[in-house]
C-alpha cells in the first residue's frame, strides 16, 4: 500500500471577513494557577457542589447550567430564599477568554470571580469564607484538595483556583461558523449575508475577531444600571459594559445586562439603534440572527460528579 | 500456551446470614414500557430538565441529586418559591426494586410516580399536564420523543415512561457488602459483627433479602404522619410505611419519612426501640452502623445531558 497522503489544510472561504476565524482552542492560563487534570476534576466537582451555598440548594451549575448554554435563561436568577439580583447571568462558556469578568468587569480573573457567588447574599448566601471551608471540610474535601494542592490546602483561594481551572475547559469549538471558516462545512446563504452585514453596518468594530468581542468596555445607553461606574464611581465610566461575545448567543436569552430583551432579533435591533444609530430592515435583522446562530459551538461533555459526603449524617443547611 | 482455566466462582463467606446477598443486577421492567437505549437517554435528559418546573428552577435532580446518593440531604426539600413539603425525599437509587413508590406507597410504579412532581404545587408547581407538554414542545423535544415513541408522541405519559426507564438504570452494584458476599473482598470485623447483630435482634424480619427490605408496609409508631392511612383513609393503615431499604442508607441522612432524625446512629436506635422494643448497647449500635455503611454501592456514572432549547429566545418561566 502507498503511504497515505497528508490531508491538505482546507482553505478558508474567500468571503470570510477580515479578523473572523475559528474559536481558539487554547485559553490563557495565569502563571500561578497552571491547569492539571486533577485540578480540573476537583473544579468540576466544586462547580456542581450545592454545599457552596448556605441552603444546600445552589451550585454554580444552578445559574450557569452546562446543559443549557451555561446560563439559566432567567431574566434574573433565582437565588437564596427565592431572591433575585439585578443582573442577568452571563454564560460561563468561553469565559476564560474575556478580559475581565462580570458585565462591569469588576473581577479581573476567573479566580477572583469564583470567590463572589458563595458569599453573595442573593446568590449562595454563605456567611463568610470560614463557613464555606468548614462545610467543604465536613463534606470530606480535605483529601481531594491535598491531592491537587498539597497538605493542608483546603482553603477558599484554592477552591477558587480549582473552579477557575475547570471553567478554562468550558470552551465550545466547532460551531457551524468555525467549520465554515476552516473550509470544512457550509452555512446557509442567509447566514453568509448576515456575516457580511455585521461588517458593513459596523457591529464588528466592537464584536471583532474570533471571539466576536474586542474585550473592551463600551458605552451602552440603555437602562438604569451604571455599569463600570457602579464599581469605579467615575462619571466617565457611566453605562460602560463589557462587549459581550456572540459565541453561543442563540442559547443565552434573555439579552443584555438586565435580561430585559427577550429575543435575539430584538437584541440585534436595539444594538443597531443604540450603538450605530441604524434601523435595520427585517431582512437584514433576520440574516444577522441566522449568522449569530452559526456561533453555537459544541457544548462541553462532562461526567456528572459524585460529590464527597460524610457517612450517616447530613451537612448542615440553613435559610 | 495452555488454555486459560475459567476462574472458579468465589464461594460466599460461610457466615453470611440466610437471605442476604449481592444486589440483583436486573430490575423488573413493566411489559408496556420496555427499556431501550434511546428511551433511557431521553429519560436522563428529562431527569435533568428544569423545564418540568414552572419557575425553571427545579429538575428531578434538584431533590434527587445523583451526585449525593439520589437525595438532597434536606429534612424537607426546597421547592417552588422556597416552599417545603412535609416528607423527606427518598433516594431514586434502586427505586426500580421497590414494590410501590413514596413512603406511603401511593404510586404503584415509577411511571405513575414521575407524573407527580411536575404538578405538585410545593415541588415543580406546573399548572397541568398541558403546560408541561407545551414547554417541552417549545424546548424542542418533539423529535426526541418521536425517535423513541414514534410520531406525535410528545405527551405526559411518554414523558413519565422515559423518566422511569432512566430510573431503572440507577442501580448501585458492588457495595463493599456485595463484594464480601461474593467472596471478592473483605469487610471490617465491626461490620461483620453488625451483620450478625441485625439478624439476632430481628431487623431482618423487615429489612430482609438482598434489598434489605421485604417491600411490605409496616407500622412505625413515630410522628404524626399517618402514612398509608393518609391515602386510604382506613384506620388499619394508620402509620404504615414502606420498609425502607438499607441500600445506600449512609448517604441518605436525615432519616425517616419526616427526616426528623439526623444521624444513622440515632435512626438505628429508634428502629430497635419502636420496632423491636430493644435498647441497643453503644457497641452494638456502632457495629450495625458499620455494617450499614458497607451497603453504599457504586454510584451511577452519567454524562451530564445537553438539553434541547429554542434558539434566540428563552422558555417562559413564572413564579
Ligand atoms: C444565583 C445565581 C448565580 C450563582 C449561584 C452563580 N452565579 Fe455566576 N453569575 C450570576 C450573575 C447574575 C452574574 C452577573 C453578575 C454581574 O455581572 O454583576 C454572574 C457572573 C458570572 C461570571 C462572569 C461571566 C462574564 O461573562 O462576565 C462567571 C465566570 C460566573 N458567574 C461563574 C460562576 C461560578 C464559578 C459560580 C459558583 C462558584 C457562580 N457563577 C454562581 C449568577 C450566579
Ligand atoms: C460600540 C460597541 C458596540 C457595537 C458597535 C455593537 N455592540 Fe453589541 N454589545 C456591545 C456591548 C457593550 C454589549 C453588552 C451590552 C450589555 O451590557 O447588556 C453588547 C451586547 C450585544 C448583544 C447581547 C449579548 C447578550 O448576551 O446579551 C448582542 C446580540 C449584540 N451586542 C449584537 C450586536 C450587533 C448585531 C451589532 C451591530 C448591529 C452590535 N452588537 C454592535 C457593544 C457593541
Ligand atoms: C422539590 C423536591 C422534589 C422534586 C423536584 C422531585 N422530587 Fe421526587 N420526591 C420528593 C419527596 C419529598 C418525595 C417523598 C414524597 C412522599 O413519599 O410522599 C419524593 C419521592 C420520589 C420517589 C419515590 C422513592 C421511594 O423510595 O418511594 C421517586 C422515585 C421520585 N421522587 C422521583 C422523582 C422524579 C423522577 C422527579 C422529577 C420528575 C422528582 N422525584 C422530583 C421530592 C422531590
Ligand atoms: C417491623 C418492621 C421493621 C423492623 C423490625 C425494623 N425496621 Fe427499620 N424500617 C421499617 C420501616 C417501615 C421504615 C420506614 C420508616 C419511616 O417511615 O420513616 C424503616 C426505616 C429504617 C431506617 C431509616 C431509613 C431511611 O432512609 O430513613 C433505618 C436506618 C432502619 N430502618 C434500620 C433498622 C434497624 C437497624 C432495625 C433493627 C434494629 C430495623 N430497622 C428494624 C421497618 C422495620
Ligand atoms: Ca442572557
Ligand atoms: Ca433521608
Amino acid at each position: 500500500q502507498p503511504a497515505a497522503q497528508p490531508e491538505p489544510a482546507p482553505a478558508p472561504p474567500a468571503d470570510l471577513p477580515e479578523g473572523m476565524g475559528p474559536l481558539p482552542t487554547e485559553v490563557p492560563v495565569p502563571a500561578d494557577n497552571p491547569q492539571t487534570e486533577e485540578k480540573v476534576e476537583l473544579g468540576k466537582i466544586l462547580y456542581f457542589e450545592p454545599a457552596l451555598s448556605k441552603s444546600g440548594n445552589f451550585s454554580c451549575n444552578s445559574c450557569h447550567n452546562l446543559g443549557t448554554g451555561g446560563v439559566d435563561n432567567q431574566q434574573f436568577s433565582i437565588g437564596h430564599k427565592w431572591q433575585r439580583g439585578g443582573r442577568n447571568a452571563p454564560t460561563v462558556l468561553n469565559s476564560a477568554f474575556w478580559s475581565a469578568q462580570f458585565w462591569d468587569g469588576r473581577a479581573p480573573q476567573l479566580e477572583d470571580q469564583a470567590k463572589g457567588p458563595p458569599l453573595n447574599p442573593v446568590e449562595m448566601a454563605s456567611m463568610d469564607e470560614t463557613e464555606v471551608v468548614a462545610r467543604l471540610t465536613e463534606a470530606g474535601y480535605g483529601p481531594l484538595f491535598e491531592k491537587v494542592f498539597g497538605a493542608n490546602a483546603l482553603n477558599y483561594d484554592n477552591m477558587a483556583k480549582a473552579i477557575a481551572a475547570f471553567e478554562r475547559t468550558l470552551i465550545t469549538p466547532d460551531a457551524p461558523f468555525d467549520l465554515y471558516a476552516q473550509g470544512k462545512a457550509d452555512i446557509s446563504e442567509a447566514a453568509k449575508r448576515g456575516m457580511q452585514k455585521v461588517v458593513e453596518v459596523g457591529c464588528t468594530s466592537c464584536h471583532s475577531g474570533a471571539l466576536f468581542t474586542n474585550n473592551t468596555f463600551q458605552k451602552f445607553a440603555y437602562g438604569t444600571d451604571e455599569g463600570v461606574k457602579s464599581v469605579s464611581g467615575k462619571d466617565e465610566d457611566d453605562h460602560l459594559f463589557r462587549v459581550q461575545s456572540w459565541r453561543n448567543v442563540a442559547l443565552t436569552a434573555p439579552y443584555f445586562h438586565d435580561g430585559g430583551v427577550k429575543t435575539l432579533d430584538e437584541a440585534v435591533r436595539v444594538m443597531a439603534k443604540t450603538q450605530l444609530d441604524t434601523e435595520l430592515s427585517d431582512g437584514d435583522t433576520a440574516d444577522i440572527v441566522e449568522f449569530l446562530k452559526t456561533l453555537t459551538g459544541t457544548q462541553p461533555q462532562v461526567t456528572f460528579p459524585v460529590l464527597p459526603r460524610p457517612e450517616g449524617h447530613a451537612l448542615s443547611w440553613s435559610d
